[in-house]
């Protein structure tokens, strides 16, 4: 499928840096859309629709102590320019922690790469046991790019077992019970990502998957080597 | 070994609630402490001192987003005061959400258990490589309560690798690398904790020590029943 790729239009200053593309098919009729597979979950389950974009285009968020620590949330395309094309937006990197820049620099991925994101956390999510049918134009959409959409077919990216879309509007200590999860985290692609639960994120932390599982299963021969002697 | 347990003379507003004792033995010289087993560390790696009495004692800090949010620490046996004595202390937990409030309630101990946990964690912090040599008298009374010490023979309480001494002082982030962990997260006494690395400490998360290897030991053969298929 040929998408459209025309400009939208924003008067936002930091797509000037970058320019919103439209992802609807090539030959399209009707408004250029950059997000046209959210368009029923942005009805039916707003929170979800926001956060799939939120968690493919931004930085994630730090519990910054104090207002001089930096944004809390930036596009993620912004942090693959140079600390002097930044200021030209007025993000003032070297008025950041060493930190917060690291934090911020590892969550940097281009703008293809977060539109592939986003179409594939939205993919992932109509797989889920409990979520809503998409339109067929939706199904059809994502179904192009990343093969039948199963419901009930949706499992946590870290601990393999199933989940449940409702698992996204648990909200705990204001944070969902399901988040998007990264096989490596480093980096930020429609191929290495999915959702999983907040445990399991939170576990793997910066490990990547392979690593992670190789850590627990170390920890286990450990355990195990002490019970038996 | 017989502790003086003399009341500690003190002005704070919440050493009216529960008495600080002495902890030195019965009939000891000199003036009466809290805290006598760790006046060694106190000169030498006082951040470790300080973290010691702070864990052992303190509710954690949670990333309170508000000044109304109630305190970042708080002494973990005022937590077990009824919300009307608490007032008194000037503490009101009606002003507080109800997951501030879970989080606060959930750290409650009394004073002989965080004295306990104190004691515990200084006989560990002496067993970690690299940590320095404890003098005679602080060795047999932490030896009185725990067993030998012997040095380099610490690990982590979560993965059972070494933890090293000087993982106290790699801050990254506003953290050291090690903390206190529990092997039950709600019982907080000194044969349930030790000490961890932080990434394992926060991948155990909220679940008992034999909960954690359970969940991961499920995880592995997830993870290589999908291979194997």
């Amino acid at each position: 499928m040929e998408l459209c790729f025309q400009r939208i239009r924003s008067t936002s200053r930091f797509d000037k840096a970058q320019h919103r593309l439209c992802q609807l098919p090539k030959g399209h009729n009707g408004n250029h859309d950059e997000f046209p597979y959210l368009r029923h979950l942005q009805k039916t389950n707003p929170t979800v629709a926001a956060k799939i974009k939120r968690d493919a285009t931004m930085t994630t968020g730090a519990a910054w102590k104090s207002d001089d620590a930096g944004p809390n949330r930036i596009l993620r395309w912004m942090m693959i320019l140079s600390d002097e094309e930044l200021l030209r937006y007025g993000v003032n990197m070297a008025a950041l922690s060493e930190q917060v820049v690291a934090k911020l620099r590892e969550k940097a991925a281009n703008y293809d790469a977060c539109m592939r994101v986003a179409r594939k956390l939205a993919w992932f999510a109509y797989q889920m046991p409990r979520a809503p049918i998409p339109p067929e134009p939706i199904q059809t959409y994502l179904e192009n790019f990343y093969g039948p959409i199963n419901s009930h077919s949706a499992y946590c990216l870290v601990c393999r077992q199933p989940l449940e879309f409702n698992l996204f509007a648990n909200a705990r200590r204001g944070k969902a019970d399901v988040e998007t999860a990264h096989s490596n985290p480093r980096i930020h692609d429609d191929n290495n990502v999915g959702f999983a639960h907040r445990a399991c994120n939170i576990a793997q932390g910066a490990k990547t998957l392979p690593e992670f599982y190789a850590w627990i299963r170390d920890i286990l021969n450990r355990v195990d080597a002490s019970h038996s002697s």
